[in-house]
């Protein structure tokens, strides 16, 4: 109201995930009473992230030069390949697992409705890698919706095509959960996908 | 992990109130993914915001120039200051009430422990707007903490000594509380406060 620049920086801060007005506000007034040195260090770096980081040429991931940290290390297991929707979510595996192999980030799932097909998954470039002979399995990360299920799908097609054998990543009851609350679709998957108990 | 530029971006993100650690991730790879435009933008409003925003001359509020567009509104009461704690509270009162009056913002409450006296509160700059005599009536709207109220004590004293009349912003239940449910603290100063019912 009184300063246009306090009220475009609000408005700017909007942009963020989850930052309603009321939050802007708050972020903008927090900034400017008790961390400037901060907000200064936060334009400076969102500059440069925004400019320097682009994506891998092998597996799409982000990355500031060519190739990401993870296909040029020389200690990954190449005869896997994960491939994933988001670099979050290649993150969370990274975090969670101890997978030692390589991923593939589509950025995206197949939605016809929003314009993205294989092209803008770059499925084209998964051909070319999966065509190299060295992958053996293809590791199917991507989630269990109705867009990333059709998008398993067709990796699963590219794969046998090249004689590379695809897997998915298991869908079930999650641990810690109870069966009295968890969802008719998972209930329904985790029952018909029971495996058999060995000692 | 991959990559450096963007662990720094997430790092500096959580200089923002409320945004730890998983918020932060998201924020970048949301902004990475899918609004590099506002991510950019976002870096210039912040960058302009820190240098450029200062403190009104007159009443210590935010503002880009020498003194804040109320300060310099020929249209303002100027025989009514109100003193509050920060901007944030300035913005409340005046988006709330149709108040018409002048502020003083505090940028702070007296906290001797965090070494903020009246000389970092610009009481000094208080006194001499209180001796130009214009003033009648100071209204205290600090938070009602203890050091709210000890700030409010101080403000009461210094107003007295310029023969301004200070008063208090009402304090008890809110409207639509239920009054089973209010603090004991709230509660018994509503009491005690009690105004005359009249026609």
């Amino acid at each position: 109201m009184s300063a246009p620049l306090l009220d475009s920086l609000i408005d700017s801060l909007r942009c963020l995930p989850g930052v309603g007005a009321k939050s802007a506000q708050r972020m903008a007034y927090h900034l400017l009473e008790r961390d400037r040195d901060g907000g200064r260090l936060l334009a400076r770096q969102l500059e440069a992230a925004m400019a320097r980081i682009g994506h891998c040429a092998q597996c799409r991931d982000f990355c500031e030069g060519e190739r990401c940290a993870i296909c040029t290390s020389g200690s990954r297991d190449d005869s896997q390949l994960c491939v994933v929707e988001t670099p979050a979510d290649r993150l969370a595996i990274e975090q969670a697992t101890g997978y030692r192999g390589l991923y593939f980030v589509l950025q995206g799932r197949l939605s016809p409705l929003d314009g993205i097909g294989p092209r803008e998954l770059g499925l084209d470039k998964l051909v070319a890698r999966l065509a190299e002979g060295q992958v053996r399995e293809l590791i199917i990360a991507t989630n269990p919706t109705v867009e990333g299920e059709a998008t398993a799908h067709l990796l699963a097609q590219i794969a046998r095509a090249h004689a590379v054998r695809p897997s998915r990543i298991a869908h079930g009851v999650p641990l810690g959960g109870e069966l009295e609350y968890i969802d008719r679709g998972t209930l329904s998957h985790a029952f018909g996908s029971r495996s058999e108990v060995t000692d």
